[in-house]
């Protein structure tokens, strides 16, 4: 028989994490503070629990999947918790993981942390992963249960290194869709259809840009920067940023989300790294050393 | 024989497109502000023309590659252009590629505003692509002269049109840039290396998320939203959106460049669309309509 699992909580991503489990063949238990949610599991062969401690006693394995920190801390606080694996994949901080896991020991449960990366229609998929960090001896337990979500990366034994690498990946998304939604925002100010643009150019652009710009960022970052002149200097950069937000203000668009990465150009310029290339200006972003 | 042309800057950017003549096959005149700029070119067949008026008596086709704006204005005032077609490839505003197309035009001239759509390496290469806009029958003349440089994709016969379409890439790269930047000061703050942070982890994110997330938002800004929940609500962003600026903070990232979006989507769910998804926000983007 599969591993028994409970899920708590069934918004949008704890509904695909109880499907996947469904599917592949795990007795599932689940519990959300509305019940009723979610009734396709129903007939999916879920079982419903009236309470979370109920959903809690139904299995050793626990999956927790609720809006944020503070939800969780609620969810939990006073239920019986001894000998389950909690795995929590709620978004949190590193602080807040750390918290949990030191509450949730205390309570004489094995604690994970997770970061989900993937929507929840990619969850079971072959693009979703999701970072795990925590008690070591939890994740190889259940290393082929919480395989059956999408490919699970174990980062460490803090329990907050899942939560750094989670957030280290959402900011690099919300930059990209800032992005995206600035330059749709733009060509909509020009009535250029959004489907359009994006396969024909958009989608396109910024492929080859992820493929040509950021292992090069990277490999400087680790490396320092290749010898010879920046293919895109960031002098020329900078001279060319003010044209974004120009432009953006003349075609009726919001130019706050370009601001902070006209700034960091600037800053960089300023700080002698005129000549250098985009990795010059991961290091002024660094506040603490 | 190809067709003659001249480029006018030869910084990283003009070195490659002159280069890119040059391997095809075009006699190809050179200036440089600065002289002895790029000297490969010189074993490569270039002709160098000391001043900016004798590279332009060179040749019919001139393309123009310098910093900014103002740069083109002071290097073409005054010279003869008559029966010219300037191609203008230097980075600029719409208002800027207008009023370009003023004077050149004004100036005996046919005028195209393009936008380089790649980094110098790319150009010649598949991946390259390059707006134009403007002088239409120019275009057509030159199409096969210009796809030396990468594919060029004319969007209209008002000049401004190139830049817009530039201005709205360049937007989202930097996007891109920006969040892929904060995510490496922040893996960086862990001591994590950044290259295997970049391939394990960050170029598999971005790339499955902008296969995921971008087309979808297009098609919903288009046909309006997809009937049903999302799959990812705004109100659950905007709440998990604290957690990246608090993380940032406490790792010694400087969190500016994750402000703008946060401020948004906290606009989003204030406007009412707590339940939608991403195309929701770039309405609120819009300052105009
Ligand atoms: N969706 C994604 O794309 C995605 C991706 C990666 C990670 N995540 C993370 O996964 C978690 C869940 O996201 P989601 O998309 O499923 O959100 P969602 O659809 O908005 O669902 C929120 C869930 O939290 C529950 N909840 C909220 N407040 C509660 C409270 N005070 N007490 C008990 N339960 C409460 C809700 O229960 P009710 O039904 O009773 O309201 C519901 O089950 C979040 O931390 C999110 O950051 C989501
Ligand atoms: N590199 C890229 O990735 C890229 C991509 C797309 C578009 N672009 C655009 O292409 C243009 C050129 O970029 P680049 O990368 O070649 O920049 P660059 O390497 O910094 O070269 C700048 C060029 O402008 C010339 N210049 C500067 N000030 C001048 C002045 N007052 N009078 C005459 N010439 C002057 C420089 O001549 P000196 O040698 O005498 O200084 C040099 O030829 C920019 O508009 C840029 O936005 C660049």
């Amino acid at each position: 028989m599969k591993t028994p699992v409970t899920v708590l909580g069934l918004g949008a991503m704890g509904t695909a994490l109880a499907r996947a489990f469904l599917a592949a063949g795990h007795p599932t238990t689940v519990w959300n503070r509305t019940p009723g949610r979610s009734p396709e599991l129903d007939s999916l062969g879920a079982t419903r629990a009236a309470t979370a401690g109920e959903a809690v006693a139904a299995a050793e394995l626990v999956v927790v999947c609720l809006l944020v920190d503070d939800t969780v801390r609620t969810t939990l606080d006073g239920l019986d918790l001894t000998g389950r694996t909690i795995v929590n994949l709620t978004n949190s901080t590193p602080g807040q993981a750390r918290a949990t896991a030191d509450r949730i020991s205390a309570a004489g449960a094995r604690y994970l942390d997770g970061g989900i990366m993937a929507v929840p229609v990619m969850i079971g998929g072959p693009a979703a992963f999701i970072f795990y960090s925590g008690a070591q001896a939890a994740f190889e337990q259940h290393t082929a249960d919480l395989s059956v979500l999408g490919r699970p990366a174990f980062v460490g034994a803090d329990p907050g290194l899942a939560a750094l690498h989670d957030i280290a990946l959402l900011s690099a998304m919300y930059g990209m869709i800032g992005g995206t939604q600035h330059a749709l925002a733009l060509a909509g100010s020009e009535q250029l259809p959004a489907v359009g643009f994006t396969n024909e150019f958009l989608m396109p652009w910024l492929t080859a840009m992820l493929g040509s710009l950021l292992p090069r960022m990277a490999k400087d970052l680790d490396d320092g920067p290749a010898p010879g002149a920046a293919g895109s200097n960031l002098a020329m950069q900078s001279a060319a940023y003010g044209n974004l937000i120009e432009a953006s203000v003349a075609q009726g668009v919001d130019p706050a989300m370009l601001v902070p990465m006209g700034e960091l150009l600037r800053k960089a310029v300023e700080a002698g790294h005129g000549d250098a290339d985009l990795s010059a200006a991961v290091q002024l972003l660094r506040t603490a050393d």
